[in-house]
């Protein structure tokens, strides 16, 4: 059984996209037994929407902007088919049109990537907290920002030349405008306030304010009070109303959000029935936001009612690679550092660093090593606990490294 | 039109789900046009489940443990009912004869609240990245660890005085053998590997090892190496299978995991499409292990092909509390401070910290004040922006507080 996917757009996503998708089938099928392929893709300059349309289940639209993306979108539901978009104008400016479109013809709109890129701010509001009453949401929503505040922070350097910096490394256009003044953001901001409240809100109801004229001066004060600077959109109850909007604010070292740098997003979802969640990913890039719109081409595939069957025979396998940490109380005399090396460089244990103090006469020494075997390093560590000066058991623990 | 639930167990979390499907009915009538209704609950003294399950479209079962819970969730799912649970233990020993009936019966069996109360792990794999080859989940799924190892991190206490620490605050059980061992984690990670991988693992498959030999000088040292001490759960593959083991192990401050310290769960997943998601939140607790149950039900009522009407009119707001921060260049002489704070008080502005530095004749002065309501705050910076040792416009920037 196939289902057929028609794609509107073919940029960076959209190439994106086609190439996972591709990439992914064998899998989908095998868990899902149905088949998902590309039967059709409308670029500027070719392919036919009518078509396309009319060989397809589902259509991608990754086009961007209002017209003529509104038009297809809603030629799409109006003829029965399921629609994942990753377009936030068209949802912050032309939602509820859509949204009533998607009701009145009983098929799937879906929009992960519309926000946050693969982080799943939308389907844990729309799905997990369905039921639960939420207070507030904030969010770090535009990537471009949030790297731009980052090297501000981490380098000192001004406004212009994070902004530079971040053009140079493809997070910012070269006009960066709807980024930096906050409205990229604001149109997010206005999809998650419609999921969060149930309330209706436009993009021209949001206001924004972005952060070209931020100093690397406030951050660095900032930081003596223990503060970090962020990008935050904002959506809450307040005063029998809602609030929503976007700007530069302080958060404390203990705010989950604090601590999302670099082009990351993040959104935190507050209820006093959870207490609070905080989703945070890579917000931007063509093959995450790919990976987002296949996750929603999945869920439209067939809402999950049940776990598909096991797919693949896969070996449980118990010697694995990782780093250690490896505390050893040994005798304080000459030639112990190398005979220890020794047994680790025999076993291909190689050692990251070392922290050594001395207790009277004996010494303590911490090291890290590099990823290995755990067979390896634990037979480098019975060898080492035979040695004649070790005082006490070595101590083990593992060590995870950031694999990305 | 009325959706029935019928409960199994009315423990902690059991009554918190009662309770909150009663407060929460009209909101989801509202949205979904249905009404979800307790039609039966059954205790130990009270109750008799065929009755129940006859009267019921979906059966939540919060009994816990393997039998009788096992019966019930067959005999439910085997007559065509929907079924949500908690239950990690059931779902790391038996999953597969579960899954398996719930495709047969073509219902649906929602388990989120079965790892990690209310973190949003099991929807985010098996929906949101049912597309992703995923290649690793790291997960900190057990609470009471958690906690234990942020407190001796934290005060230097050993693993005996953390555990009592964490007892008293209720965190941990009286028999804390489950917890402090990994094996509660190592039934979570079974769940989390069966969904990311598509392959049947079971808890009896999952080596684990716990915490309650680690020491709060392996803790120190590790510090001073960037190093923080956590109990992972981990899934990954490796070598053409996968490893699905629980451990304690350091992690570098940049990891995700790293600072998510107290009572909190968090998991991350990493993709080569994706690079990583995490999601964090309280990992257990009555009212948010219910929440989470809630998610399910509500998705069981209504696989969400499409965003439901809006349900509310609510006003939007623009004059909301925050904290600020306001910098200030004055003229360094006698009272700028007083007539500054006089300014402040006169609108109820509150200071909540001060930096205050010399710079030749002038001085800066950085201060964070409590929330306030924006209108006031900014009256406050008008007058203050007139006073005649202003040498600069005021600086202005909010700042966010933690709600919990």
């Amino acid at each position: 059984m196939t289902f057929s996917v028609g794609l509107l757009g073919h940029g960076t996503v959209g190439a994106a996209f086609a190439g996972l998708l591709g990439r992914r089938a064998d899998a989908i099928e095998a868990a899902l037994g149905t088949r998902p392929e590309l039967v059709g893709v409308l670029t500027r300059s070719r392919g036919d929407f009518d078509d396309i349309l009319e060989r397809s289940d589902l259509i991608v639209e990754l086009i961007g902007g209002v017209e003529p993306a509104r038009e297809y979108v809603l030629r799409a539901l109006s003829a029965g088919r399921h629609v994942v978009t990753a377009n936030k104008q068209l949802l912050s400016q032309h939602g509820e049109e859509l949204y009533a479109a998607a009701r009145e013809a009983a098929v799937q709109l879906r929009f992960e990537a519309a926000v946050g890129g693969v982080v799943p701010a939308i389907r844990v509001i729309a799905e997990t907290l369905a039921g639960a009453h939420i207070e507030r949401v904030h969010g770090i929503v535009n990537g471009t920002t949030n790297f731009i505040l980052s090297e501000m922070a981490r380098t000192g350097a001004s406004y212009d030349a994070a902004l530079r910096e971040a053009q140079a490394r493809g997070y910012a256009e070269a006009d960066p405008t709807d980024d930096v003044t906050g409205k990229d953001a604001a149109a997010k901001m206005a999809i998650l306030a419609r999921l969060a409240f149930g309330a209706p809100v436009r993009l021209d109801e949001v206001p924004y304010e972005g952060i070209e004229h931020l100093t690397s001066d406030d951050i660095a004060y900032a930081q003596e009070l223990g503060l970090s600077l962020k990008l935050i959109g904002s959506a809450e109850r307040t005063g029998g109303g809602i609030a929503v909007r976007v700007y530069p604010a302080f958060l404390y070292k203990e705010h989950p959000l604090a601590s999302v740098n670099g082009s990351f997003n993040a959104v935190t979802i507050e209820s006093p029935d959870i207490t609070e969640i905080t989703l945070s990913g890579p917000g931007a890039g063509g093959p995450q936001t790919a990976s987002a719109v296949l996750g929603d081409v999945v869920s439209a595939m067939i809402p999950p009612p049940t776990l598909p069957l096991p797919t693949q025979e896969l070996e449980l396998i118990a010697d694995v690679e990782s780093g250690f940490y490896l505390h050893l109380e040994v005798a304080d005399r000459p030639g112990v550092l190398a005979q220890i090396a020794e047994v680790l460089g025999l076993q291909s244990v190689s050692v990251k660093s070392v922290v050594q103090r001395g207790l009277g006469d004996n010494a303590r020494l911490v090291m890290v090593v590099h990823p290995v075997l755990e067979s390896k390093f634990s037979a480098a560590v019975d060898l080492i606990g035979r040695l004649d000066f070790l005082r006490a058991k070595p101590r083990v623990i593992r060590v995870i490294e950031e694999h990305f």
